[in-house]
């Protein structure tokens, strides 16, 4: 059996064809959702399970939620925490009920930070964040996993249903600390159900497909429980500067933190791997190619909104017009434009952290 | 790996002598305590781990607490649980901070018992019941699993030091809903010392070692965490009444439930296998034999207080001068007293229900 992803550790994810067919997903249509945002629109987000469920909701407007959950053991977030939240932004926006977890259960017992200084860290930090990426707080109920008690009943029942060999095909391994975090994943995943069997959609990153895996495959056999099979979708990594699969906190100079200073993102920028050519004169000849452009990559993926303008810049790019070097200026202003918004949005979202809807 | 004991099961344990060295247990020596009970006087309880630190505590009068726990998932109780009670009630009387937790999450996830069906079953009957066994209301601390994050928090903890293959050994299998049993356990036996680390005790039946085993381990390792090592005390199984090693619901026959009314106690006690001779001549020239004779270990282990009273009987017996007959019917006797006690203080304690001390 081979695992292909492992959502805790740093595996490689060399072919995303290959993943479509190994977790059996759904190449992800564009054409299914109204107003696709960025990411969607551009193959950023690639697969999905059972996406025409919530497609359905949006068009039918039947209540359906999306989650997704904060690890706040950490300083920073990363480009994919962005990507999540500009999905349930997304979903918010076409009337998902949203909810944010934060895992405090997991990172008191993994990361050793304690339940306190992660509760700390959550206000103070993570989720403030998310509200300065875009994440509407009047519309989005928060948790800790540490208050609440469904979850852990849930993650109690789904122990007994499912087997160590299936922890093994889907994570390749199977220790408990791993299986009791998952367990508590699927809790947390049909939390929402509990007041309202509804569907729901995960958007995730593509290292967490065995998470859903499971979760849905215990939802297919507790049909006591009678909760909706819930629905997931996956955005790509993000590519390292340094052209790796994905940026890595472990490799700093080829991962961009949020929040980051600038002169710390510019020096990386400008170290990063481009798709220009050797010389100015081949560049100018031949143009450059966008496709092996790290830099590049990060316009489309984030710095970017306008179809049209990052398709002029392609143009100007393979043409040659443009150099890589003034592909890298152009990122550096973009990031200095975003970053500076982003502290300003999460200084002012910090005031509002007391007004937030906590369930407990 | 020969596993000996399964907590979960129904394996049978042959041979006590062979448990002592299997899981490193300490011959239980009633000179370690003031006053032992009559099961600790009649080598019922038979071993233990670390109880001297127990026995320090008494004698030198430093807090010390014991623990046990309610499955609220059945509607009796069996002469496993008396035995519990009595154990907790000897420390309880000696000092000990005594806390009971009702195992509703498990009861929940492993037996179909919904948390509220629990919880009411646990208030209508096991809490009474406990108490009418012995168990000092006013100094007993309760609480419900799932409203206990302390708990869980611990669990969390327990699942990431402990590998699958301890699980292994110490279960001979390992699947998920053991796992997160098992680490909950651990969660409830380490709470009373979240808010004062101290010696604790938990008085079990043998099968319950393997859980200890972990417990204990999990303890030596987490340095951090500044836990004192938790000690135990083993009891042996009340023998069924046909002989079989161990009382079993799957067989009622043999079995004996409390509460249970006197007329099926009354039939099951007289077709119990009996250290009698196959005649009454013969039985009066040679004597029965204790040793073989199940109504006699229920007299030993569980009606008869006075130690006087029980070596008069012995010798009547192992004399010949007392039949067969007549110690079912001394037994029988001995039972209508104890049920009848016992349903009684069951319907005075029920009245309590709502002064006792929970936890949330």
């Amino acid at each position: 059996m081979t695992v292909l992803v492992d959502p805790w550790g740093s595996m490689l994810i060399e072919d995303y064809e290959r993943l479509l067919k190994e977790f059996g997903l759904e190449p992800f249509s564009q054409s299914l959702f109204p107003q696709p945002n960025r990411i969607m629109r551009r193959g950023v987000v690639f697969a999905g399970q059972d996406l025409g469920i919530i497609a359905d909701c949006i068009k039918k407007k039947k209540p359906f939620y999306a989650l997704s959950g904060i690890m706040p053991s950490g300083e920073k977030l990363h480009l994919g925490n962005k990507m999540v939240v500009e999905n349930l932004r997304y979903f918010q926006d076409h009337g998902a009920e949203t909810y944010i977890l934060v895992a405090d259960l997991e990172s008191a017992a993994a990361r050793g930070v304690s339940i306190e200084e992660a509760r700390k860290r959550a206000l103070d930090f993570h989720i403030p964040a998310y509200i300065a990426l875009g994440l509407d707080p009047k519309k989005t109920t928060f948790y800790f996993q540490s208050e609440n008690m469904d979850v852990i009943q849930v993650a109690f029942e789904a122990s007994k249903k499912i087997t160590l060999n299936e922890f093994r095909a889907a994570y390749g391994s199977a220790d408990p600390g791993k299986i009791m975090s998952s367990v508590t994943q699927i809790g947390d995943m049909l939390y929402p159900q509990l007041k309202k069997r509804m569907p729901g959609v995960i958007p995730v990153g593509i290292d967490q497909a065995p998470h859903l895996r499971l979760a849905r495959d215990y939802i297919r056999r507790a049909k006591d429980k009678k909760y909706v099979l819930i629905s997931s979708m996956y955005h790509k990594f993000t590519p390292a500067l340094n052209g790796d699969f994905k940026m890595s906190k472990s490799k700093p100079e080829s991962c961009i933190e949020l929040p980051e200073d600038l002169e710390s993102v510019k020096r990386k920028i400008l170290k990063a791997k481009t798709g220009g050519r050797k010389t100015l004169e081949e560049h100018r000849r031949l143009g450059g190619i966008p496709e092996e452009d790290m830099v590049f990559e990060l316009l489309k993926q984030h710095l970017i909104e306008d179809d049209a303008e990052l398709m002029h810049i392609y143009k100007e790019y393979t043409s040659g017009k443009m150099t890589s070097g003034e592909l890298k200026q152009l990122a550096i202003h973009k990031m200095d434009h975003f970053m500076t918004a982003f502290t300003k949005n999460l200084t002012k979202a910090r005031k509002h952290v007391k007004q937030l809807h906590f369930v407990q």
